[in-house]
């Protein structure tokens, strides 16, 4: 079978019929819009890595499912050893493109949905689990993108989805035919939507029986009618139109997030994968926050080791490396992003398999990762900032240093160690704005903050998955006091 | 004395002979450029306030100088209360503005060199302190802007001014004349820049005798030949061309910052306060800095509270309002930044006079000050954002919002606590956006980092400021160890 | 009128007949008990500081009252300036015996008494202010120390007094007669009641109607019958029995803790200051937390100080004084508690009078000034341990150090920088160790978290006293969205 | 081959002659001392889990070396699971003990020494490694505890061993004999050395040629001749001497330290394992290090649980178990214990194989491990004083609650949620205490920041193991910036 080449894959998105799709004043943010371009190359990285020598026993898998081997990102843990390859490939990623590759989402909501699926069967003796694993086949043979949507508008965040003044604010079963659903609503915060070949749909919160119509999961062709996508604006995106080089920061890759709207989407059965099975809808959930909890324990920590990266360039370049309270910071950024990366791999190695033979990663190590990723990327691009120094945000743009009398006077005085150029100083300034201030601080921040939910989701998960009586216990027993269980 | 109105203000600036100074391929950000509005909108502010009946007793000093009132940011501190005052000013241009209106440095920059004018008389035999009070006469009865231009480009940090491989990158003394002086060089980071009246031009580090050419503080006029403005970009600064209202995040205010060349200027005598007296020059930072650190606990304390009014607001809009962990973090933010005006306060409430009669700000806990702005905005804006969520950074641009058809889907989807409309909602996710992540930040964040000062040179005015032998001396004394003084 | 030195006033506590009152198998826990002798000499301080011609201004203020100067620790703040006094000499206190001192709770009850019984009388016309002065001229006089009670048991937390099971876990009236009221209850976590002339009783939170008899506030003398106090127990408390002077590490000084019971003790109404008046209890203890909470920006501060020095110390005896992670940790150390300091100063300059005449700090920087104290000297402790080394805790006891075989192995093996004795060392070692585990760390850091009300009581203060709404409309402005109000 | 009870092993550690070694004023501190007995007890529990069917498989494991089942303790790890599984039997030690049960700086000791002799023979032809591996084969079989010696006194921390003013200030060899060499200098900190079959040497740092006497490693038995041990004080160490159960906090539990004084000892040939080879002795640092930060993630994470449980016993028998912020620390405590759990498990689960085939953890990762450890159980303890609440350092000794009087007293006012006694709340009090303020900190607290290296320590092996290289040309790459390697 043979994988594709990042090439072959920006062709194969190119050849989506999209534009009925892609909607708003900033029409034409199709593929080959420069706006959109970058975050295409970065998902490309992910498929180019499965022909590289240097990693491609890294990026390639091994899936039963197909006899043969694919590529990672569309591959069902075999293992906790996959599991710990996933989060080694996803920081090899995030040193590669300094953003969002956008394809982790996919790829844990397929392994979420492989195990959920086949214990809601054993559960209900419905048949989603073989139905799910010939669209997976699907998947790996075509070697696709999926985007995993998940969270869905929320409306007022006090009430439940059928409370809701408007019913749409989750997404839902409209109608029920012979051949299929039909579904509406919409799903925000969608990284790397337009990059997508698939689009896999989830319930966003465990719900009860009033909410049974919310309990929805299937995948659609990205560009299956009624879908509409609506591109999400970053700091500084349109820096990305003005032709340079240096400005932008990140000159090759970065991510994008859209709106996905589901305008009364008919979805045929063999593509979903859960109904109205609303009592499973909190596992599906809890797996693939899980999975993506995980996941930030890598992706994050490899563009972490590109912004420790910049800052160490800086340092060297402007004079500071060998002052002590510079190495102190740099080394407190390795510390903090070395502690996510223990993490994400301690939650993979503790990895057990579900009842569908997948691995699925400690939960509640998933979760600590996560924690900890609301948390350090913020105190890892504030020392980003000390070490960079301010010019980073008061530096002229690249117009003015090409243009010939102005140009002159930069060169000279933003010099800084002769060793180092004007323009590699300014370069590396503008990839730390991007990673701390930028688009890339959509992702290494914000993204970080609120991606694969938001800190007190974790908190809560923390609350259940820690066994505080066992705790209790110890300490009783230690203080010579006896049990009595919780307060009534 | 009429002190100026904001309106009287902006014509002023307007009226000065900038064109052949601003230069490069972004020409033509003269004040009335879109770019530059908004910075010029929130030096009016300081203005404004002095004829706002709310607040006018606030923003007016009586001088004894010119023997009436002035506006307080050309006022010498005559007394404690007058630093404390300065502290509460500043806060609330901050409330109102929610970003740097630029006026502190020059304000700053005055008080320093009247003091360090005086004590240099009185060492040295020159006559500076009275030439510097003919010139804060000059700008106190013109109700000036002065920009405080104290940052020099610094090349190689290893090496003192006089070692760099280019003399030019610490402003100095090229010419000696009958007249004058002829000064070259550049100051980075100029906060307001093409906002000022006047440029007031300070050393940026201590200096030994070989760098004598170094030491030299001196006024000009912000239109003088030579002198050369680069004007400085910021995160998606260029939102302010685009027309609109709402992706800009501040509507009204903002900053800017550039790089200012000196090009040959000269510069004639009664406008020069050092010129030589390199011995004087560290008391001169460290006058400047310490007033300017204390200014921190002022004014990112104003924008400190429009940030938590952000996040309290869209807690509200988004139906979190009560949720605990949500009153938590607004709590945190706000023990976080009434810290720092603690800070503020602190250090003004414990201000001396010195030799000239004018107040210094107690140096200790204005350094302790400015190292907690360098900390602690940081975890406000981090908190901001979690309370924000995500939306911020995946929403998509108020130009989506107007149009028809994209319109009516984000109206409905983005809707969130009935009470409140999606364009609210979009309204405060954009100013936290610009705050936390765009051009505010700038200001916000990098700047409470590196400006008055990177954190580095706070610790090391601890080192030196706070007395430790005294503190061993109390711990020996209660250990029973006879003192020995420190090791020699 | 003659202030009472140190000796003077140990000799008016031994003089007290506390024999009957001070219960337990521990009995003889007198001021003459070794256990207790250090924490009297700490008292003593006070006292003393007002003879020493260093201090003596600091240390004395002139008291309308009683027309004459008075010790401090008995004076109504008069001004901002007073407030910020008191804090001067809290901190100096500090310095001096690096534990608590004990004395400022009954200056703080004495002058939230005197504002609240005032406010009572004008709001019910109740007559107790007066009473009030009459009692404070009578403690004025006679330079006396009071015990400031005011924490109750409290039982079931989640009930009020008149709810629990067992109605005495709060201090209430239990009988009424015409000559005064019988009270019956315990105050726990009395600091240094063993050392105070008198006992204030004021109640713990605010009241409803139905818990009336609760609200009772009053003083009597340390002495009188019924009352009882249970010694309460320490880290390390018994080394103050073992003879020593090294293990004990703060030689002469220290503080305790006692369970005062009031066993249906009767009040004579001219020393009872609240009988009933419910609806005032929450603002006397608002008022009372508030001026203690100040207190902590002083005496914690001093007690900082020592702390730092001692650490300071042993870089030097062990060669590490240069290292600049070593310097940096100390700078931090100085930076945390200068922090704690501003924000004590900055709630006292802030201060405003009350109706009384009396001056009350700015609250909310008050409950700001708290909030760090139950964070930063847990921090200073950690650095401290750190740059203190191991050996704190594994080092051989002072009997081992004086055995002549073991402790010549010890001088041997235990010999650092060869300026600095063996002793010297572990005296210093010691100090930290009282400081961070010892009996001092029950003042430096548990009564840092607790005293003055545990941090979620400074949390709920925050969130009333913080203008939130200004801070919406600010942001509101900004972000171009019209005011709705708080969400109803 | 039987394994030892723990009882068993009790006895085998009262059968060694130490009466002549164990010195000092406190003589007669042997393992029947009720000063000792907690810490033997504790090292018993190792015993006794090997015979416990709940954990029996987990603290057993196959040597190849002795073709049986050996005391993990006693064991070489033989892949990454036997990595991951000694961080288990650790977490569950602390779990069972909630102090350090000392028994793992000699597994450390064995492993290291393992792989570094192997290393030393490939490149120098020495023969330690089978000599080493035959006195393994003695203590698997003998199922021993052995005491790994690291830390030497040190003297002036800017001298080297042989620049010291006394030569003896860290171990070296003073004579070198046919039959074995002749020792002499100190090792500080001994962690429970009094309870050990075995001490096995080692040196404490790198060397150059001029220090080779220093590198020096060998094993003697705890009796030799020559070997001194002096017991080392922890606070409250006393309160086990007071023969109550309550105070005392940890009833049966404990650790201690002892100096170990090295007075010309001889050891044998076939018990050294390094004499002379300088260039090896950094190594062992390393690797024996690198294990022992290992361990904490395992160790102090089973105390840690302790401590959680006992702040939510706490919360429980006092009534704010459901309050918000209660449950708010509470998660907070867990995320950080489980954040130094995740980063134990990630060294062990990246383990590979050394030369000798026993596997050596990641020791990037182990450094991360430790420095979060001289944190988190830091802020952990502050949080469990939070929810505790003051009365853990102002109650009343246990004395006062057995007497008749004041004992009702007490019973009745420190009676809190009324399904729980008050003496099951006091005893939960003192855990807290035993573990935040107590001996028990001694080992939670200040062993966490010094044991296995003091944090420096751990930031210079970061600096040194992040290949920092790699991340700067990461960035270039992203940057556009041409690489011209490290500035030379």
């Amino acid at each position: 079978m043979a994988l594709m080449t990042g090439k072959e894959y920006i062709a194969s998105i190119e050849s989506l019929d999209l534009e009925a799709n892609v909607l708003g004043q900033r029409t034409g943010e199709l593929p080959n819009h420069p706006l959109v371009q970058p975050s295409l190359r970065a998902v490309a990285v992910t498929y180019d890595c499965a022909h590289d020598d240097a990693c491609r026993a890294l990026f390639r898998a091994f899936s039963p499912l197909v006899g043969d081997e694919v590529n990672r990102f569309t591959h069902l843990y075999q293992s906790a050893d996959d599991l710990v390859n996933k989060v080694l490939m996803q920081r090899h990623c995030g040193n590669l493109t300094g953003c969002c590759f956008q394809r982790c989402v996919g790829m844990d909501a397929l392994n979420a949905l492989d195990s959920v699926t086949c214990e809601m069967d054993e559960a209900s003796g419905t048949g989603y689990h073989d139905r799910f694993r010939r669209y997976l086949q699907y998947v790996q043979e075509g070697d696709l993108v999926a985007d995993g949507a998940m969270t869905d508008p929320k409306g007022d965040r006090r009430l439940s989805p059928s409370q809701q003044a408007d019913p749409d604010l989750y997404v839902r079963i409209v109608d029920r035919r012979p051949d299929g659903i039909v579904v509406r609503g919409a799903k925000l915060h969608q990284t790397g939507a337009l990059n997508a070949h698939e689009i896999i749909v989830m319930p966003t919160r465990a719900l009860s029986e009033q909410d049974q119509d919310y309990a929805v999961a299937f995948a659609v062709p990205a560009d299956a009618p009624g879908i509409v996508m609506i591109y999400g604006r970053q700091p500084s995106d349109t820096r990305k139109l003005e032709g340079g080089q240096i400005d932008v920061g990140n000159r090759q890759f970065g991510g994008h997030e859209a709106v996905i709207i589901l305008d009364d989407v008919f979805v045929p059965w063999e593509r979903v994968f859960m109904a109205g099975e609303h009592a499973f809808s909190g596992l599906l959930v809890e797996r693939f926050a899980g999975y993506h909890r995980q996941s930030y324990g890598g992706c994050k920590v490899g563009v972490g080791d590109v912004l420790i990266g910049a800052a160490q360039a800086l340092a060297r370049y402007q004079g500071t490396e060998r002052a002590s309270h510079i190495k102190d910071k740099i080394v407190e950024m390795i510390h903090l992003n070395e502690t996510l990366y223990a993490c994400g791999i301690a939650c993979s190695a503790e990895g057990q398999p579900t009842p569908s033979g997948t691995y699925l990663i400690d939960l509640l190590l998933a979760n600590v990762c996560k924690l900890n990723v609301t948390r350090f990327p913020y105190e890892i691009a504030r020392l980003a900032q000390d070490v960079a120094g301010g010019l980073m945000v008061t530096m002229p743009s690249e117009k003015d240093m090409a243009h010939p009398e102005v140009g002159a006077y930069l060169e000279k005085y933003l010099r800084s160690v002769e060793r180092y150029t004007t323009e590699d100083r300014c370069r590396m300034l503008r990839l730390v704005e991007n990673l701390t201030l930028g688009p890339g601080a959509a992702a290494y921040l914000t993204e970080s903050m609120h991606g694969a939910g938001s800190p007190q989701a974790q908190r809560i998960m923390l609350a259940r998955l820690a066994d505080l009586e066992e705790k209790v216990r110890f300490a009783q027993k230690l203080a010579g006091v006896r049990d009595q269980g919780p307060d009534g």
